[in-house]
């Protein structure tokens, strides 16, 4: 398996096995999202249709009782300056399906992508898996027309599993949510007229490397499937072994002493609610907003609804530096309050400059690497059916060549593992960060090299 | 790594390369269970010492704010007779450590074991792992003497990792508990005078084996460390691909409905307080009590503390059976309201009966096995810190050179695995149950051949 995702990494067009170029996908995206003509619109609270604050509570609700709910967390930290403190939090109990259908077309995989309308992505329309969906989803709470290739993720059988995980997101930002990532192979003939489903494309595993390399074109949803994919590399030596590895992660954990617990959204302390945000007194980290979408290509045609937008672009970065010839990354034991297990495994740097507050570790290496070292950088959306234009610049930055030994050998916090350790913990479910795994998404889709 | 744990496996005695027999490790025990002269006494609630119920909430707390609380839950899922319901259960934020410290000895690897007391195990004192502790008990809220051989766990480099996952533990009485459950190997002169360090013994891992098939003589802590052993067995062919394991329990976790959030205690509906417990209206399930201890071994020489005391005894069994000369069992992919993933692995029958209520698939088979088709049957307790006499009795139960179809193709919820894929699964961490463990356990270290 591991050899057919490597061939599909390295076919980029037609001369090596893709079934079209990746200028006629950007092409295609376009042309999408010129047909989908979707707009979005600010609005005050008072004019979402269907969410209200709720009574009492004051949290923000959808009056199915389904989609996710704002509500509030208190962040208890006794190792934290700052802690305990309060914020909005989403909460959303389903587990949704992020479903990649492959299929082999002349001997290489090929992914059917999905052009796909979110609200709060910068273009509105990016790559998206075959299917995205939580059960509100599906079992229509919209009044929707069902989800597209569904029943390959749901019917047992239906189609031969690649990998099947339960994984993380956002721990600054959702409390303990968990999408299913999955990849299942068909022999079955799919969506093979384009024709009949404009909005789905088969493309390599290259392909979708390609386009990782634009700014906001493959959406969270994609990333983070592709960072599953079984791409076991050949053993190489590493600095430390799986076991060391996972006792490293063992130890943060056992160490932290991070927890939430869900407060109520109208007593949240230090955040202001006003009819068109709720923000913080000093306006920093994130507001909670409202907006009006107009659309024809999703499962209804036009909604509102509440969206988390972050006050400014975030950064995410690996350091990277040979040992021995082989490429380490330098991981992060990160702790997020909303996380299931607390702390995950992040890039070397996640945070959100803001000119005052916390400044983590090696963020100044980062932002003073020149171009030389920069490896890889782009910029990606979060989940824009959920976030309003929360960017990040991702990067790859490389310490090759450095020897300042404070800066090689990491605190308790970081450790030096091999891009195949990072995949292995990620096929283990909820041991890496979202954020890292779009990383990940970058090396395994071959968008850059270390 | 997986030889050197089958020769341990395979060591019973001083013939096989055991430090000692099997039978002076069972007369130590005695030995330890009558210096360390516990006693437990029932106590009304108002005697119990450092803990009382919180104004306001009826959360039953310690002045500490440590250790954990017993909290009220309510538990909503749309596929349940009886949901929504509500009842109490405890929380333990903290991730505690469960030890075991290995070391070779002439060629065999051995385990430290400890005699350890605790209050609702009957016969009070069982075989613990090395260190058993949560970041109360290390940072000493007790007041207690510190925690021995805990440095090997928690300071980075100091041995050699072996496994270390985090696992989760009862989600029927737990609120998304989790527990580090960590094997290290030192090759420093430990603990080996048995005179300086009367409640430790180096055992091998087929000693551990014997003992598990004596019935309440190794705790939970112990087995569900043991299960996560790395015993990669050779690959063997299995009726489903690791890949679509991983799937059916996905499947499983996108159509679960089950979720848990917390309440007061003193406001959970079908539950009555009097003095000496909280209980059912109607007496099932289990009862919140309180307990006097009076001992000289633990970490502080007495102490009051609640327990969770189950109605009646449990049964957890595999049922297991050869296809192609290669042993499955029947696992269940089982929801349980306070698991952080609501669905991991559990055996094929998993439940208290008590003549009236729910009565789960494969029971009636488990029941009506007769002695030849028991390969393993012994009482084991669950972790005595937490609960008073919640005893389970572990079955595998061979279904070989049975054709009833109906039989052997399962439903949904239920898949046949090998005991490597149950292995596997275990080693991801938060997969499978800590009964499932316990029984993995059993064949991890040779007390039960399927």
């Amino acid at each position: 398996m591991a050899a057919r995702i490597a061939r599909s990494a390295a076919a980029t067009g037609p001369a090596t096995g893709a079934r079209t170029t990746t200028g006629e996908i950007v092409a295609w995206l376009a042309e999408r999202r010129r047909a989908h003509g979707t707009r979005i619109r600010r609005i005050p609270f008072a004019e979402l249709d269907g969410w209200s604050f709720q009574e009492g509570t004051g949290n923000l609700v959808h009056r199915s009782g389904r989609f996710f709910t704002v509500e509030g967390m208190r962040v208890h930290d006794a190792d934290r300056p700052g802690a305990p403190w309060e914020q909005p939090v989403m909460r959303q109990p389903e587990v949704g399906v992020l479903g990649l259908l492959a299929k082999e077309f002349d001997g290489v995989l090929h992914f059917l992508a999905q052009a796909k309308m979110e609200p709060g992505n910068r273009g509105m329309l990016q790559l998206s898996p075959t299917v995205q969906a939580t059960r509100s989803n599906y079992q229509r709470v919209h009044g929707g027309s069902g989800v597209r290739f569904l029943e390959f993720f749901t019917e047992p059988g239906r189609a031969r599993p690649l990998t099947d995980t339960l994984q993380s997101e956002h721990g600054e930002w959702f409390l303990h949510k968990s999408n299913r990532n999955v990849v299942v192979e068909t022999a079955d003939e799919v969506a093979e007229d384009p024709a009949a489903e404009p909005d789905f494309r088969w493309l390599t595993l290259g392909q979708i490397g390609e386009l990782l390399r634009l700014d906001n074109v493959v959406n969270m949803d994609t990333r983070t499937v592709l960072a599953c994919l079984p791409t076991t590399a050949e053993p190489r030596p590493s600095r430390h072994t799986d076991a060391e590895v996972s006792s490293w992660l063992g130890a943060a954990r056992s160490r932290s002493r991070l927890t939430a617990e869900p407060v109520r959204l109208a007593r949240v302390r230090g955040w202001l609610r006003d009819e068109r945000a709720i923000r913080r007194t000093d306006d920093r980290h994130f507001r909670v907003v409202a907006v009006a979408v107009e659309a024809d290509g999703r499962e209804v045609g036009s909604w509102t609804q509440p969206l988390f937008e972050p006050c400014g672009p975030g950064v995410s970065a690996f350091l990277f530096r040979h040992f021995d010839g082989v490429p380490h990354l330098l991981a992060h034991a990160r702790a997020e309050a909303g996380l299931p297990q607390t702390v995950e495994v992040g890039p070397t740097v996640c945070h959100t400059p803001d000119g005052h507050g916390h400044h983590p570790a090696y963020a100044d290496v980062v932002r003073a690497a020149d171009g030389a070292r920069v490896r890889y950088a782009a910029v990606h959306s979060e989940e824009g059916g959920r976030f309003l234009y929360a960017e990040s610049r991702c990067l790859f930055v490389s310490l090759d060549g450095v020897d300042d030994s404070a800066l090689l050998t990491p605190p308790p916090d970081h450790l030096w593992i091999t891009p195949g350790q990072l995949g292995a913990l990620t096929r283990r479910g909820h041991q890496v960060t979202v954020q890292a795994r779009t990383l990940l998404a970058v090396l395994n889709s071959g968008a850059a090299r270390l």
